[in-house]
């Protein structure tokens, strides 16, 4: 292996419904890239082999073997300390409510140093880096998918909290309004949610509502009510997908204004699996909606979709190993 | 005047009712002060006016005269802009919509350097170095008063954004609810805000609803009504009072648990007209209605009203003066 080979890195995004990995060379570009679901049974070791047989498999695709790459990122959910190499309560991932050495783990199976973040913040990062907030110091980056996180970069520096910033699924958009899956009322995510609004689904089909959504679940496969399901019968017009799409998209806007009355940031990027996908066609509205909220509109920030799609959360992981 | 006499510094808070100022040494210790109503009318010029006469009687009551004074610093509504000394926009004051040369006209009437601030931002600051946030790196101050403003201390260094930011009160909690003075619907400040609660209480007595406030208001010789006016409304269980007051607390733990989860601060302050007022009998009650909204209760963060009373601002905007 020649020395300039070893700059390349990898990258994992760790998702609650699949794993999505890159190899990576110096100038961010990629190399190879996979797929996998994510598994719902076995725990973090099952989880853990998972994401490392999927990022052999896009090390392979971009020509490089075990202990080839010079580090690895991973993106996590719920509550990562890098010190530690640990993450622990991912409430979405298959029984990870305790603490698991993820990162000693993975460095074993893939014989390279590995680092570790938040899986909203690294993609966030990678979005401000290299994607839709390349221009700006200031970026709120809001990921709408199974739930909806959010990362901060205030003045070029990713703004962590005390490590659990960045809860804007977790704005209140509604006193008193609907039960979110956190157990509190009202939430953006209450009403955005991909979780909260397949629910929603169920629930107004049991009271008789006509809708396809679960009939095109069925036709591709699938036991849940994935982003290409929504956006399927979206496109049919589907009264009960229309429904909560609309109401999804008054959460987000009332939601990420109420976030920008705050923060006054340059520029909010829409990413997650629901955000890339409708990114285009709903971006427009979210952004309207926004407006009608925010307190001044003499310099609305830039609202932009995320610009490395699918693929951000995996880049942004491996900036992690830099 | 001895050398060490000039490290005096003046400090003015200017807000859409009162002009509050102070005289502090070194040590920031409050060695006079002084109160004035804010001018409703001849704009700018008679505003001014009234700030150099209302810090000239603090300054004489700590024993300095014109031109002793280090510096002064000012802490404003509407936009500040320091570098150019101007203020503008100031809405809650009378004739304001435009720009003032604010620091040149102050430094010629007083004799003293002039430095502008955000109002709640000084609040904040003064409370983050001298007040209930001593101990604390990052903060988010709420200050209740005629509307709801916040200030944003994150790492040690204020946060203002573009210079827009700490709009709290315009984060929504009620997607589609009360109108907000502001315009928009469902504002923290359209349930919070005194001005609000004021055109609520006043909508409900024309309604027929039973009120002492009003009563209380002209029996302390007021045409607004002021804290004071609601305290003692609030003391004598008056009804609408009772539920104005109980829907602002509610509005303002739901928006301050947005904040939280958003940006993961280690010390809410609560301070302002009301904040202060209250605080102490109905700040646990918001501090609960918080916790309800939070989305991870396991490091709250502490919840303190401002330590600093109502000179906070004045002795935040003297900070500027340094």
């Amino acid at each position: 292996m020649s020395p300039s080979k070893k700059k390349a890195r990898g990258g994992i995004d760790l998702g609650g419904t699949k794993i999505q990995t890159v190899v990576v060379d110096r100038d961010n570009e990629v190399l190879g890239e996979a797929r996998t679901q994510t598994p719902r049974e076995g725990g973090p070791p099952a989880i853990a082999e998972a994401m490392a047989g999927c990022l052999a498999t896009a090390a392979e695709d971009a020509g490089y073997g075990r202990g080839e790459l010079k580090g690895i990122g991973v993106g996590s959910p719920g509550e990562v300390d890098n010190g530690a190499g640990t993450v622990s309560s991912a409430r979405n991932l298959s029984g990870w409510l305790g603490t698991y050495e993820l990162a000693a783990d993975l460095s074993e199976r893939l014989g390279a140093p590995v680092s570790l973040g938040n899986d909203v913040q690294v993609a966030t990062t990678a979005e401000f880096e290299l994607g839709a907030g390349r221009e700006f110091d200031t970026v709120l980056g809001v990921f709408w998918g199974t739930g909806v996180g959010g990362g901060i970069v205030l003045d070029g520096k990713d703004w962590l909290g005390r490590g659990a910033a960045g809860e804007i699924g977790h704005m209140v958009v509604k006193r008193g309004g609907r039960r979110c899956p956190c157990g509190n009322k009202g939430c953006m995510e209450a009403y955005a949610g991909r979780a909260a609004m397949e629910a929603r689904a169920r629930k107004l089909k049991k009271k008789g509502r006509k809708t396809k959504l679960f009939k095109l679940m069925k036709a591709k496969g699938k036991d849940r009510l994935t982003s290409s399901v929504w956006e399927k019968a979206h496109k049919h017009d589907d009264p009960v997908a229309t429904e909560l799409i609309d109401e999804a998209i008054v959460a987000l806007g009332a939601g990420v204004a109420s976030a920008v009355n705050l923060l006054d940031v340059e520029c909010v990027i829409l990413g997650g699996g629901l955000g890339v996908r409708f990114g285009e066609r709903l971006g427009p509205r979210i952004e309207e909606r926004m407006h009608k909220s925010l307190f001044t509109d003499e310099h609305p920030p830039a609202f932009e979709v995320a610009a490395l799609g699918d693929l951000g959360g995996a880049i942004g992981a491996a900036l992690l190993a830099r």
